[in-house]
């Protein structure tokens, strides 16, 4: 396995501990779970997009390479469920978290793949997969359409966070600053479309769901 | 990576393209996704199924490695989010497209397989899960019971059209016109399933839910 | 592949046959399927944990080089159809088998780890998500929430279970009478749960699920 340079590593660990925090509040909101349950929840969130990644370019999943990311997302997990029953309402945290971790993710998923060789286009995918994958896993666990499904503006940060990578690498721009601000040009963007409620075109008319069977 | 025969890469990029196309027009008919969901969920449809071929292979998924399927993927969400919005009825298209990928992909999976270096058997069960994969990730992530478990002649099908291109390659009649032939075969068992709503013996009688929780 | 010890392949192939029955007895249980959906779901259930560990350990899944695997979980999933059509409560079998799986599976995905060579900490975790796995499969599968996430004592035995396999190898001590001891401590563990309905501590009060959309 290549070793992931320091930047991608800190902002990985800060975007896992985002999704284990995101993950458990959205356990404590969904539905009644005990601490087993919420902190799970956490860490498959805080996890899934990386191992997704680390599955699709056939390498160890890092996780299981590297004991700091099941401690940091062990640890979101519980200082989520500890905090967050106190919390009144649990939905914009949920949705910032969620913003922060589909920022980090896209920027070092990108970044790895570019680490390992790929080329850029794959590397943008790559990149959105690895920034949608954790929250699509804990939405497919709790039985919600997965945000980047049903979701305005989910997809479209993503795959500019990752591009914004990549061409920064292509112009020899890499570094700590870049990587922030493409996942804070991520994050923008993503805040900017739940605020606005915005989204990609919509088809001209929803075809309303007819009622013969699929098969 | 082993390269593939340019028979089962032309078979499996029609297969990519009829998944896609699939996928996206399902998107259309379940919710009122945006374009991004939609061509989303045709692409997860598309190449869903060879990735779950390649993982269990332990080989590098071949959507990494070869931008064209990527390309027919996400070409494929565009052309059915454009033109699906114009169809009265989706039920049709949706249910045909879903038995031209099953078929493509059945034969390509145990095609390539055997390519691999794997067993009969192997290839046979490798055929069927890569037929039926990119489908039942669609269901999953759009809230429906897979095909694979509800519907009558889904996976059957499938074992068929892998299991032709088996016995043909054991026979040395592998080819264009044979990979075709089991494609076809299958296509037909499914669509002929289809239109009689044949399935396989079901149980003599249906054990109702029983209210008890599961644990 | 390294070979595995004729203990764990014993114990895997037990927990194998038992997931296989219980997948197959909860779609008899859950819907109206055929033959063809019953057996399926048995053997996602039956693979689907050992199928994530290997994935997760990036080794070629065993199911695909050892055809036993397969064969006893086609096997339990026949047997269910034929046998569980005639049982009137289907609730204390699944239940039972289901523990019995996730018991076997803490155990050999644990003892696998450790044989590939990862740390205790990692073997623990892949042990639990081994025991854990097949049964999630399930559940999103069929739309239910995973008895992971929604169920009291359903991880813990499977870590208690995963840690006593791990310490024993630690002390030279592993060997049948260990692993099978390991085993039947998850087993007892989760019955009680079931039993007495106990779970991990809930939070103090739980938020109402507030009407605020997600994003």
């Amino acid at each position: 396995m290549t070793a992931a340079s320091p930047v991608l590593l800190a902002l990985d660990l800060l975007g896992t501990f985002a999704f284990a925090l995101n993950g458990a509040l959205t356990a404590l909101r969904v539905a009644r779970l005990d601490v087993v349950g919420v902190v799970t929840l956490g860490v498959i969130t805080a996890l899934g997009g990386g191992i997704i990644r680390d599955v699709l370019l056939d390498v160890p999943p890092v996780t299981f390479n590297d004991w700091r990311y099941l401690a940091v997302a062990a640890a979101g997990g519980l200082i989520a469920f500890v905090s967050g029953r106190g919390l009144d309402r649990l939905s914009a945290p949920i949705t910032v978290l969620d913003a922060a971790g589909l920022s980090l993710f896209a920027v070092t998923g990108a970044g790895r793949a570019l680490e390992l060789g790929l080329g850029p286009a794959q590397a943008v995918v790559l990149g959105a997969v690895t920034g949608v994958g954790g929250g699509t896993l804990r939405d497919v666990l709790v039985r919600q359409v997965p945000s980047v499904l049903s979701s305005g503006l989910y997809a479209v940060p993503a795959l500019v966070g990752a591009t914004a990578t990549v061409v920064a690498t292509a112009l020899d721009a890499e570094g700590p600053g870049t990587a922030a601000g493409a996942a804070a040009l991520c994050f923008l963007i993503r805040m900017v479309g739940v605020r606005y409620d915005l989204h990609a075109p919509l088809p001209s008319r929803a075809p309303g769901p007819d009622e013969e069977g699929r098969d």
